[in-house]
């Protein structure tokens, strides 16, 4: 592998390994259905190592996802974003390669939306908020999911699956033991819903119960409560996470690796070619106040793995295609302009968007 | 046109016009080279607009970009980042086409790696640090950047062309006097330097002051004092831009169109199908504190145009493809789910290197 360039690369050891520790804890929580987020990756590399620990249900989060994943073998799919009705033409196209496809609702209108548009049966999922108040119907709101459900129930071609959530506001916690409570919160409100939905839904079967989200997956030791968990950021994980105390460093599984054009001592900054196009512009905020848009550390010589996290080392500021990495006096002399160096993403979903090809 | 999904659109009158306002300046200011940047767009449609206004020198910020413009019939390119030696070869590969080239180099040994690894001529500029502190030569280190010109003379495929800055901490301005004085501070330490070095430089010609960056050069009424301006996000200008003083909102010239996927009455906000990887995480915030990831306009039907930004509305919050929009009941009672709204983004360079293909 030559790289000239910004370059995501993975540790495919580590990324296996984040894997495996998920659907270990996930077997010992009893008949609870893994379905892994693949839009932190969008890679089918990476498909690959879910597939070959067994996984064969997957989340996405657009119609073009999913439809680049269906091409790729997998046929049991969720596309976890409110229904696009301007899209209803790609879905019936994904439909029709006969896959198994799961949709999110909130809301009657779209159920009946569905239900004379669609050319082929769904399943379906309610959107249920538990506290984020990005979408869906608030938890507490029971009428009004209970319309949403008999909707699908009389419709002819959907199918009800169940109630999802996305608790997006663990990535808000102050603490591990915030994320915690936030799992349990979100379990119990989605088992209020449930066992009110449950008894009133005659003879549709069970609504199941989908929740998901890396902090509180990674935090919690069993998945009580759920008969679904989609996290995804976890198979690669990143200074966000490492920040929330939900992984360690060397849980980190995907850096961006970037050339040094400069370096001044003067200052003791180096600036990368890397920026806002390669890494995105999310930051967290350390300890000093400083922004970071992400650490460094040095790549091994074949791109496979990188070393430890350099002290007092950071990308600080961004620009359209410039990182400026603010260091000590001790590593800039170690580094010369053509040098390559590892950058572990803030956000390694955005950073993979960016510099990943699907495929 | 049909949209179904987050699509860039420009309203190509304002982007005319906005190209012909800085050409009319620039031609009031005498000899000044009008040298766009072209990162903002990367799009071949709008390099018409400038080849048509008469525009034959470009500005890009990556080999890669300036390989797509080359292949595009430009053939006077400037890469307005410090060379990356890493991407030698396919420097050599453009060089190869015959264009005119320029390239950025602020250390002695970055010369010599040229001069030895070049399989063409090259004209040079040296990189002056005037206060933004990225990249360059700090402007008063006057010896070390005659050791960097010196080097250029003394090599034989390059030619210096003059001395390049980049005062991107207009950007950072705190009124639009300040911008102005950045402006004026620039100019003032480019020709000290410039003065400095051209007596000591023996038969080798003028040595040309490059500056240029939109805040400074949408604020000042003429460019005395340099030879060549390289403005680049004025053609679409954006939320940053109007915040600072430095456009009006009529300016605007580049909107990201997405479906409303959600709407919640109870809250006061609507749900687009539009997210982090479609407008990016670049925010301002606003008088009442608020981060602000984008305006929100209605879209003509054509969608070559859009309305007056909707008061008190703005994208709020983004995950990976969700915008949450914060709105008033009076204007969320005129939307429905699979509306499209017109986004008009804070930082268009990142929306359309998101949104747009090259092409």
């Amino acid at each position: 592998m030559k790289i000239t360039k910004p370059t995501l690369i993975v540790d495919e050891k580590k990324a296996a390994e984040n894997i495996g520790k998920m659907m270990e804890k996930i077997s010992l929580s009893g008949n609870v259905r893994f379905r892994p987020h693949f839009k932190t990756h969008q890679s089918t590399r990476i498909g690959k190592l879910f597939r070959d620990a067994g996984i064969t249900a997957i989340t996405v989060s657009s119609v073009s996802m999913a439809a680049f994943f269906a091409g790729n073998g997998w046929n049991d799919i969720t596309i976890a974003v409110l229904v696009n009705p301007l899209e209803i033409g790609a879905m019936n196209e994904l439909l029709a390669r006969k896959i198994n496809l799961n949709l999110l609702v909130d809301s009657t209108e779209m159920v009946n939306f569905l239900e004379e548009r669609l050319e082929y049966p769904v399943h379906l999922w309610i959107k249920i908020d538990t506290g984020y108040h990005r979408t869906g119907i608030e938890w507490n709101r029971e009428n009004e999911i209970l319309r949403v459900a008999e909707a699908i129930n009389d419709a002819s071609k959907l199918q009800l699956s169940g109630i999802l959530t996305h608790s997006g506001h663990s990535y808000h916690a102050v603490s591990t033991a915030h994320i915690k409570t936030v799992y349990g919160e979100t379990v119990s409100r989605m088992n209020a819903v449930r066992n009110f939905l449950e008894p009133r839904m005659k003879g549709s079967g069970e609504v199941e119960v989908s929740i998901g989200d890396t902090p509180t997956c990674s935090m919690v030791d069993r998945f009580d409560g759920a008969a679904e968990v989609r996290p995804g950021n976890f198979v690669y994980y990143d200074v966000m996470q490492l920040m929330l105390g939900v992984c360690l460093e060397e849980n980190i599984a995907a850096a961006a690796v970037c050339p040094v054009i400069a370096r001044y001592p003067q200052r003791n900054e180096l600036v990368i070619y890397g920026g806002a196009v390669h890494l995105s512009k999310e930051f967290v905020t350390n300890r000093d106040g400083n922004k970071v848009f992400g650490l460094i550390a040095l790549p091994d010589p074949t791109f496979s793995s990188w070393g430890r996290s350099i002290e007092n080392t950071f990308v600080a500021a961004l620009s359209q295609e410039h990182g400026i990495i603010k260091t000590t006096a001790d590593f800039l002399k170690k580094v010369k302009v053509g040098d390559l160096l590892a950058v572990l993403p803030v956000h390694s979903c955005l950073t993979a968007n960016l510099l990943g090809e699907r495929g």
